[in-house]
């Protein structure tokens, strides 16, 4: 947590910016998570408090909520003293006077005093992402069950993005940190994996360093020996000599700031030819989209970037064919290269995705592409110093998809479908790392962490 | 998972034990959980199915139903094939179809025929402990979302505890596999605690062989140096040497059955004199609570046995004066021993307390004692073979209580407050093993695990 100025510093610069779109009264409604049940009500998850509650009141006990009262301009911290039953099981605990003074928060007040607070005033809030958040506010607002995402603030939207996504000095100490303990993980599993682990092995490990590290993962990691599925959260495969692991994992510190960061590594000591080739292409336009970065320029044309070298680098192998720039535009990259090129992070890894994809990630008014993997793009928007980026480019060999296509004979002018068919179970490649946009460019975070493959080979030991 | 016609039989005894009660038609409703979203709707917790789900329909997907016609005796679920879009990112999948015959089920349709197939028809629910599964029962049955755990079938309840109470072979061989990997987490922490280290870095070493083992922790480990705070769910301490660590931690099979172990072991090589002395009360007390374990006997009275015990020790020690019988009964032994001694585990590591915990631990029409200590005994009715509990006493010196009976002058006929005071820092300590209750008697469950005092000390090396 930082110092109570800090918290009251960011809720008086978000009263100013809706005052500026025209709203000056209301109260801006914050609800702190609760706790999240796994199995029955008392057996719960390792509890996430709210992003932006987080950002904005700092406080991560579960069962909070707070307000800011648009027209006084005062802070409300709701939450309720343990009783002295409760103390037993839980040992002594700050009062709740005393957690809004941490924050620098006006008044607090019992929990119970909430919905006579919120009678009759105008309500602001972002939309829900938990059901139990989502029924809190329908009976808080009156508004029916199924409306309540609905009803969200747009105003409150585009203010808490335009404040979250420009880090704070002191964030991106937190966010290196938290880059820090991913490298950890990486380098943990990087150095351990043989031939005949498990999956679970191995995400297990990455998982500890996480905890060591006082946070959690920041996501569910993937440790994959099959990283062609993208989204590939089980863990039970073996390791075999010859095949690679593709890791995907971050963690997040104790206070809720994010590292994500993806490695590919050969599962013996070396990459094979084929996917020493690969993998140095997913290199090459991982260095081409973050040599992209700047103040002021659409983060759509790092995506490009990074697809125009693995189209290059592809028809070099004889995958792909033609004119590479006509391919990237009309998205035959995409077979290779199904998703985005990457994604704001903060205090959560895909930054304020809660408050709607599109308005964190597209300028007011714009739309996604409809087009295979161009719409998997979750930011396009110019960015702006202070930006945390990911930039992860990958190539996979997706059978599934490679049989859809060519069953369709889609983009037979761009792909050399006979050519691909002895490359098909290589499997796939990403590498990610974590960017901060700059006055002039960008800045990898975190410490050193060669990828190249000479630093790969020398980790694994060869 | 189990063969199919596993969860076709344990449907079949449902339908029977709902008849026996007069139940002949009408709907048995298992929402299966949802994905359970942490601080966005798609960065979601590892996903951990019903446990009533899986004991009746053994599939372990997010966002699944499943139903059991009582009049026809059929059995369907309610679930969707992914979309070819998804298999991209998901790889291929098992068809709905397929799904439903592993698990015996008769039927398979969309989930959106779901709301169609309730309508009109008398729905028997269990009780939901998910907000999302709370609103999805509201719109299944039109019931206000308030209402509906009121509306929870109170025959479905005591027909499912009356099921899944009682353990198939089969679920033994599980749960002990479970209780197998709790004691690898176990002895990794015990063998590496080092003064200096966190309290995270064990519980990180312990999550991590729990991971390791295929599933996950059954609950959030306690991994403290503060054994006295019962609920203890922090990790910033560091570990000194003269200290002790409890360790409360299990771990879940990847099909979802628990173990529930605890430690209290010296963080130096060996324990003190008060420490060894405690620490034997409590070896004691396990000991004697267990052997009270025998069909038809009241779970009440193992507690009891416990209680004694654990009593007549802090007599020999100067703690406790007078007559320990009556300071049982009166209650003053739960200053140091606040807890019942064990609960069920199964599926769940508080086995079925999702159905409400009086329901599992009291008989029928039986209310819980209000006396302090006594009231947080979780499981109390007659036990039959088949069940597994935990048998897990302790002795804590919590200070803030300390205080507060002492200014109370309460019990001063049992309890040596004077004697007390030097003693009130030495901590908290508990020894929790796992049994199974068998025609005669009771087995502890789990390889081989000596946690008596020399054992203890050789694991760290003294």
């Amino acid at each position: 947590m930082f110092e109570p100025s800090v918290y009251k510093a960011r809720r008086a610069a978000l009263i100013q910016k809706l005052a500026a779109m025209g709203i000056h009264d209301g109260v801006a409604l914050f609800p702190g998570n609760r706790e999240s049940p796994m199995n029955y009500a008392d057996n719960t998850y390792r509890f996430r408090q709210d992003s932006s509650f987080l950002y904005y009141f700092g406080l991560a006990e579960p069962g909070m909520a707070a307000a800011i009262d648009l027209a006084s301009e005062k802070s409300v911290l709701f939450a309720d003293d343990i009783s002295l039953d409760d103390m037993v099981w839980t040992g002594p605990k700050a009062s709740v006077r005393e957690q809004a003074d941490s924050a620098g928060i006006d008044a607090a007040e019992p929990l119970s005093t909430l919905s006579g607070f919120c009678a009759a005033k105008r309500m602001l809030y972002l939309p829900p992402y938990r059901m139990d958040i989502q029924a809190q506010l329908a009976e808080l607002t009156g508004v029916a069950l199924g409306a309540v995402p609905g009803g969200a603030s747009m105003e409150l939207i585009r203010a808490v993005i335009a404040m979250r996504e420009i880090k704070e000095d002191r964030e991106i100490e937190r966010i290196e940190r938290a880059v820090d303990c991913s490298i950890d993980m990486h380098l943990a599993v990087i150095t351990t994996a043989k031939p005949g682990m498990s999956e679970a092995q191995l995400m297990a490990l990455a998982y500890r360093e996480a905890l060591t590290g006082g946070g959690m993962p920041s996501f569910p990691p993937i440790a994959t020996t099959r990283g062609s599925v993208l989204h590939n959260h089980g863990y039970g495969n073996t390791l075999t000599d010859g095949g690679l692991f593709l890791l995907d994992a971050g963690a997040e510190t104790d206070d809720g700031y994010s590292g994500d960061l993806t490695s590919t590594f050969p599962i013996g000591r070396r990459y094979n030819d084929r996917q020493r080739a690969v993998y140095q292409i997913v290199l090459d336009a991982g260095r081409a989209a973050s040599q992209a970065i700047a103040p002021g320029v659409p983060y759509r044309q790092a995506h490009f970037a990074a697809a125009r070298v693995i189209a290059q680098g592809l028809k070099g192998l004889g995958l792909m064919k033609g004119d590479m720039e006509a391919a990237v535009a009309d998205g035959a990259h995409a077979l290779f290269f199904p998703h985005g090129v990457g994604h704001q992070m903060g205090l959560d890894v895909h930054d304020l995705e809660a408050l709607g994809e599109i308005h964190v990630g597209y300028p007011e008014g714009e739309h996604k592409s409809a087009q295979f993997g161009l719409k998997s793009l979750r930011m396009a928007k110019p960015v702006r110093a202070g930006m945390v980026l990911t930039v992860e480019p990958g190539i996979y060999f997706i059978e599934g998809l490679i049989d859809i296509w060519k069953r369709e004979g889609k983009f037979t002018q761009y792909i050399n479908y006979a050519e691909l068919e002895s490359w098909r179970a290589l499997g796939g490649f990403r590498n990610e790392e974590d960017w901060l946009v700059s006055q002039s460019g960008a800045r990898r975070l975190g410490k050193p962490f060669d990828k190249s493959i000479a630093a790969m080979e020398g980790y694994r030991g060869a």
